[in-house]
């Protein structure tokens, strides 16, 4: 039988990369590592303020607070950030009433400039103390009416790039300026970032992670439409909330052919949620993959002591664990465990430690991870439109209900 | 033409309520309505210390978090809640370094007496503060190993019945004793959940409202397989992680046909996800259902004051407006335009406010969600036979360890 036929039936991680490399050129996250930290730096030598407050929402947000989460016990931080971003009223005022907003440091962002949460807070804390340029910077795009108002009223701006998305947008003044602010080592965050950005576009180790990881989640879209992120250290909490933002507004697209695409992230805690969702993964359907995360440092050395309690003899096994060697080994348990089915995938990532270049590398690696999957899925990463409807509904509302 | 036919396709809504009686002599969560709450209430009169430490984890916490987060800002308590359920030591020593331990309550909370999580963190904590009948408490069933620690010790103990699970525990002492302590009204929470108890086995409007939603659920599990709670309060966080544990252990099973069932459970917050996971739900596949859970009334009337921003004067509409009511235009909004989508189910429950009653009606109305939707598929929702495994492999890794 002689047969010949055109079946490659996927694009090739050639054709991908090759696409990545046109996009780096006017999508701005990429070149977010090489970005000059010295105006941040500079700046946050001059905050006097003991309390820094955040006021956005959504991007202007997520990815700060999963890195100040991740390292603010771990780092001997003289300041403390908080954050906005919500229009409950019990939030706001349960949060505003333990800060001296005398000894505070308002950061109002917002990449469009007209976001109606960050605006509401901000016209909100302008009536309980004065905003000047003494107390208050705002980060937005240059031409913003955010923008026009911080001049017309001599306050400090940072920039948002045009090209650079909201949920890309923690490697910007966005992220570095609050973090830089507060003591965190932000060129040792860019540090981080640059390992994965350098690897990956030199097709090193982490071209090939990635570039496997991504097509087999979107050729196997279908079958496993959730993804699931099970990271062991509560201090993860913020990047999963991140992630989610990410995975979720980047790729819940319709694609080129009009069909609706979408994969469904999910975030949870070990080892919190062996106790609650762990059971859906192992008996439930299978439509998961799930990608552990684990800390190989913790930089701790609490331990469980050696004490007896009458009764729980039969537990005394644990005694003289450190709680880091414990948390990684329930890690390990549950992998083993999820392995032993045959049928679930699971990768596993484990970070060096509680540091910045842990997390930044970490948050780099799934950027990239989300643009490549948008380009198998032929989806636009970058966009929203499916958020706009509710926004004109909502300002046609509150018109009419004047 | 004569047609005659047997098709009655599903279950009846009268055969799942007959079954659910005939259940109800067995489990137990169903009674806890009626649940005898003067020993709580004679207990947390005799507790003089200011800080209130449970320790434990999943069912043993979270339902308990759930309504204190919910009323912790709207209520005036004067002791204050805190959990230690995870073995993340940066989390462990993150917590206990802003308490003083000798104004503490410890609550030990562990229904098989035998939780590593729970043991782990109680022996620490034995290494801070010789913990005896003076601050310590437990919880446990009558004949746990955790039982007879407590009464070697002389400690005050209080049982979980050993028909109630874990995830169904909230009205038993397990989520009474902490709450009555804080100062939280026991007898008005178990008010407002036997409302729903009173409105669902009388044949009233619960009845049909959950009948109904659990139907539709389970008869459409595979084209609408995410169950999305949207809530518009960041005070219902806690909820969300509740209802994540309830929905995903209870529901995750294998049927009676050997055939993989699990209706996946995800908890957003309005505003701030519509930043965020809300693009998925527009443009993303049809696989998910949205409830939207709104609050009547916040009781707080912090407003949006009517302040000039130079630039920002198209803004101005939304002057004066307070922010309880944009909060709960804005889940208008979001339900609107998902409802002109006409294609993703989508249901609003509006709780009256911020109270005891409201909570617990909530989340009693859950628990009888999750058995009937377990009944329409055929499975247990009671055990979590798939967490198991985990458990032996990690006994397994920590005493070759040693």
């Amino acid at each position: 039988m002689n047969y010949e036929h055109n079946f490659n039936p996927t694009i090739s991680d050639h054709d991908i990369f090759r696409e990545m490399l046109e996009e780096k050129k006017y999508i701005g996250y990429y070149n977010l590592v090489n970005n000059d930290t010295s105006s941040y730096i500079e700046y946050a030598k001059t905050v006097k303020q003991t309390n820094i407050v955040v006021i956005g929402i959504g991007g202007s947000t997520l990815g700060t607070y999963a890195i100040y989460k991740f390292l603010k016990h771990s780092k001997n931080l003289d300041k403390q950030l908080f954050f906005l971003e919500t229009t409950d009223p019990i939030d706001i005022k349960s949060k505003i009433e333990n800060i001296d907003l005398e000894d505070t440091l308002f950061i109002v962002i917002s990449k469009s400039g007209t976001t109606i949460e960050t605006v509401s807070i901000f016209k909100y804390i302008n009536s309980l103390v004065t905003c000047n340029k003494n107390n208050t910077v705002v980060i937005t795009e240059h031409d913003s009416k955010l923008s026009t108002y911080a001049k017309t009223n001599e306050m400090k701006t940072f920039e948002i790039p045009k090209n650079v998305g909201g949920r890309f947008s923690v490697f910007s003044a966005v992220g570095l300026l609050p973090l830089a602010v507060v003591g965190i080592d932000i060129d040792e965050l860019l540090g981080g970032a640059r390992d994965i950005y350098d690897s990956f576009f030199n097709n090193k180790e982490a071209y090939h992670r990635l570039m496997k990881k991504a097509r087999f989640f979107t050729e196997y879209k279908n079958s496993f439409n959730i993804n699931v992120i099970f990271s062991y250290s509560s201090r993860l909490e913020g990047f999963n909330k991140w992630y989610i933002q990410l995975w979720g507004e980047s790729l819940g697209k319709v694609d080129i052919n009009s069909t609706r695409q979408g994969l469904t992230p999910i975030g949870i805690i070990g080892p919190i949620d062996q106790h609650s969702f762990l059971q859906l993964i192992v008996e439930g359907k299978r439509d998961k993959t799930v990608t552990v995360i684990k800390v190989e440092d913790f930089d701790n050395d609490l331990k469980i002591p050696s004490i007896k309690l009458d009764g729980l003899e039969e537990l005394d096994y644990i005694d003289g664990i450190e709680f880091s060697s414990l948390i990684n080994k329930q890690a390990d348990a549950t992998i083993e465990s999820i392995n032993n089915l045959n049928d679930i995938p699971c990768d596993v990532m484990t970070i060096d430690g509680v540091s910045e270049r842990s997390i930044a590398g970490l948050m780099y690696e799934y950027e990239i991870l989300t643009s490549l999957c948008a380009k198998f899925m032929y989806i636009n990463a970058y966009d929203q439109p499916g958020v706009e409807s509710g926004k004109i509904i909502l300002k046609d509302k509150l018109k009419k209900s004047k």
